[in-house]
């Protein structure tokens, strides 16, 4: 394993962080070299939205289920996809501009590519990362906030900075569970993998105070009953078409 | 700039490879790596199939406008959506998984943060990759081909191989024009950008043979007819839904 792939697999969330902000020029190369992420026929369909203002910061931490790390972290940044730079050139040349499905998709794989990208970028500075998936719990107040034009998608939050905690990397299903050859595993080998990841996390919880936790209970209840069911009706609402 | 920032910064898509297959061992390190990759509450709702079989990938290849490297490449992989397990451990236990937009999203992205660190870790062995985006014309075909079963979905293809090709990295927007603070920029801003970087690419192309070509008049052709239309179909019938 080469000193990368050590930090790829090094990598844990950090949900506690000093309070040092992080430097402009810093936060600017972490960009440049993220935005080289692979991009559909380089459209480059994204922005990066940092939050300065202490009481946005604060106001979107509470709203996405009050996680502080969103107003204590060096930096916080908001990951949009984004196709205003496709309707305007449209709307200068006069000619139409075709929102579906697959620009919405080729937005939110654009964008998580170039987030993923700048997650490695901060990392490998000594940064620690989060993001923040409940930040589309709070999407009327991003919009709010940050005064969201059309065509600007908010999909997740991303906080940086010099970690205050270490908690660890998480383990992951085995290998095997993920890559696979040729065909997907049947219904067996998918509860052999289940099981065995399970058993594995019995142990990680144990050590953390959770005895009894397990992955496929917390999987459950997870997706037991349908979560932000406003999204469709929000990312519509803003200018994507979902079909 | 760090010697990890500078391997981002690097980042082009290769489509000429040298006929040399990845070694398994190699590709189960940089999977191994790469699932290390933040993702929603650890559902890890993907998974990446290999296809391996000539006349398979030549299909694909084909299937996906002709794009020879997914024939040609050391190896070529899909990556997928994958929510079988959820859907599996909710029928095992006998209680509703209820997918929708939110599930979906969580998918896409979680597989594209997992796909983007699988590139870093193959990169940061030499490697060159390309993303097949174009796999999204031909899942009919990919279906056929792995024999999906309900609740995956195939999202894109990824190449990746010894590099037979050098077309230097491609130029980005201007950071300034990605990066934004507090707020978006105002629609004349949003156009100086666009021509800013109009203006950069002109010698880029003309440097390639492609005087006279332009970014925005690239992007307009791109958007100017719905592309893909049958995506929300594809995935709905698959077991996704999009509300």
């Amino acid at each position: 394993m080469n000193t990368i792939q050590k930090l790829l697999s090094e990598h844990r969330s950090v949900r506690k962080f000093e309070q040092t902000a992080l430097d402009a020029a810093e936060v600017e190369a972490a960009v440049a070299a993220a935005q080289q992420a692979a991009t559909s026929s380089n459209v480059q369909p994204y922005c990066l939205i940092q939050v300065h203002e202490p009481g946005s910061r604060e106001r979107l931490a509470q709203a996405s289920g009050g996680q502080t790390q969103v107003a204590e972290a060096g930096a916080f940044f908001v990951v949009c996809a984004d196709q205003r730079r496709f309707r305007q050139i449209a709307a200068d040349r006069g000619v139409p501009y075709e929102a579906n499905l697959e620009s919405f998709l080729v937005g939110v794989v654009d964008a998580s590519l170039f987030a993923q990208n700048l997650v490695i970028a901060f990392e490998s500075e000594g940064y620690g990362t989060c993001y923040i998936g409940g930040l589309r719990t709070a999407l009327s107040e991003v919009t709010e906030i940050l005064e969201l034009p059309p065509d600007v998608f908010p999909l997740f939050g991303l906080c940086v900075g010099v970690p205050a905690e270490d908690p660890g990397p998480r383990p992951r299903l085995a290998t095997s569970a993920v890559l696979f050859h040729e065909r997907c595993p049947d219904e067996e080998a998918l509860r052999e993998q289940i099981a065995e990841y399970d058993a594995r996390m019995a142990t990680y919880y144990e050590g953390r105070g959770l005895a009894g936790h397990t992955w496929s209970g917390g999987v459950q209840r997870k997706f037991m009953k349908p979560q932000r069911t406003d999204l469709a009706e929000y990312y519509t609402s803003q200018g994507a078409r979902l079909a």
